[in-house]
């Protein structure tokens, strides 16, 4: 169990989605895990606690990067919770530990993860969520774990 | 001069915009402390400092919220400089900081900004800015602080 | 009011107090805005309200570095409330945009405040608060003020 | 290995102690791992990598979270590394993300760690550390990491 050589993949969502977008990011977190990469997120709901389950499912780890500052208020599939009591500041935190974002669906704090993304030199691939340049469209959870991994 | 009761109208723009950007940038300035409300923008150069002078040549008031920890790393046109030592994760403070956002061009801090105005319940306005739901298109600097204003 | 280059001194201490360092944090507010400073302070209750209510006796300009979101959060002393949305993690924010520091009692955030000063190198003067190494005790409110002014 | 339900415990130390403390923090980071808790720490030199050493020849996870904006500026010893950009400011995400801190020497980023370890509420144990009130002193890496377990 060598964290520090996987791939940290990011998966940004809103956290009130519609059932499309949770069914979406459940397979995104699931193919993260399929293929030994870690996923890192937000650490809360919709979105979030989709992407998490589906990673638990495959059989991957989960970081989960907080608002508050309460660990155990992670969702139930987060195996790393870090708490950082910095609200939405965090969400410059998320973008960091990333190696490559994915975002599905989404409304602002998703926006400012895309923002921070590119800020940081990040590929940021899209999922039906915010069409701003810089984003990379995927049209599948596979096709966007495929270039999420540098295959595509 | 009691700053408490005056509205803060935030600057928000790239570090490096084109000529028309900055004279954009330079008279919304001025029209805000013109009309008696306080600057309040990121501190650095580019549109931060255009709009800070324009502020300044209009007799009014400057703040700016500093990625780094000295404050005097600020442009000569900010009157309150305040050091965060954050990095990006302080374009949320400009954001938490102004009653109303204006965005001038921009890249993706500027993105960022919008996004964490948005997020915090801000009237975005823009010229010639990112084109994005919920930021308020206007068309000029007068139209823009108008806007912020309340006046239209 | 060139307010770049007036001195900024910073008043640290709890929000609970007794009645004694509330007099104290009074006089030291109302002798740095006499002496032409900036009151920095991290602007909520306490020794926090009563060294802003000082100032504003003393004629003087106060900058309050809050917790929360809000700015009206704020005591009604402060003049320039920065709202930043960082909980305690503010208090590195307070040190950062201080010249120098002076310490009235206080308990842990007080503590917290003083590290950071001496992480950024400020010099730090201590009137009835932690004795730690590299807090410089003075006496009277008289003596805090004019060592932070460097007349001592 | 559910991460979820194992103890977080913090080492803070300075970057540059002398062979003593080094040696003290590498028993401790041994023994967090060999009781089977989570080492949390700041992810950096000194301190921080010999704790960490420690905690990995003992089997255990490390977590490393640092106030840099590149997760491989870790030690070689952090599992997880979380990169924040915040400076100093990160030192209080060292104290929330532990249930229980153990400091090791330390210069005043450690004397900022302990406050915030006591403004959240967690036991603070030292080793030749900072004596201020409410830091419960131990005399050796055994008898730290038994309080920290809560057996004494």
């Amino acid at each position: 169990m060598d964290f520090r050589k996987k791939l940290r993949i990011g998966v940004i969502g809103g956290a009130k989605p519609g059932k499309k977008a949770l069914e979406t990011a459940y397979q995104v977190g699931r193919l993260i895990a399929e293929n030994e990469a870690i996923l890192v997120c937000g650490g809360l709901s919709g979105v979030m606690e989709a992407a998490s389950k589906g990673a638990k499912d495959g059989g991957g780890l989960t970081l989960g990067i907080l608002p508050g500052v309460l660990p155990y208020e992670a969702n139930p599939y987060i195996d790393i919770a870090i708490a950082t009591g910095l609200g939405y500041s965090r969400n410059s935190l998320v973008a960091l530990n990333a190696d490559v974002l994915i975002a599905v669906d989404g409304q602002y704090g998703t926006l400012s993860e895309i923002a921070f993304g590119r800020i940081y030199k990040k590929k940021v691939i899209g999922l039906n969520t915010w069409a701003v340049e810089g984003v990379e469209r995927a049209s599948s959870p596979e096709e966007a774990v495929e270039m999420a991994l540098g295959n595509r």
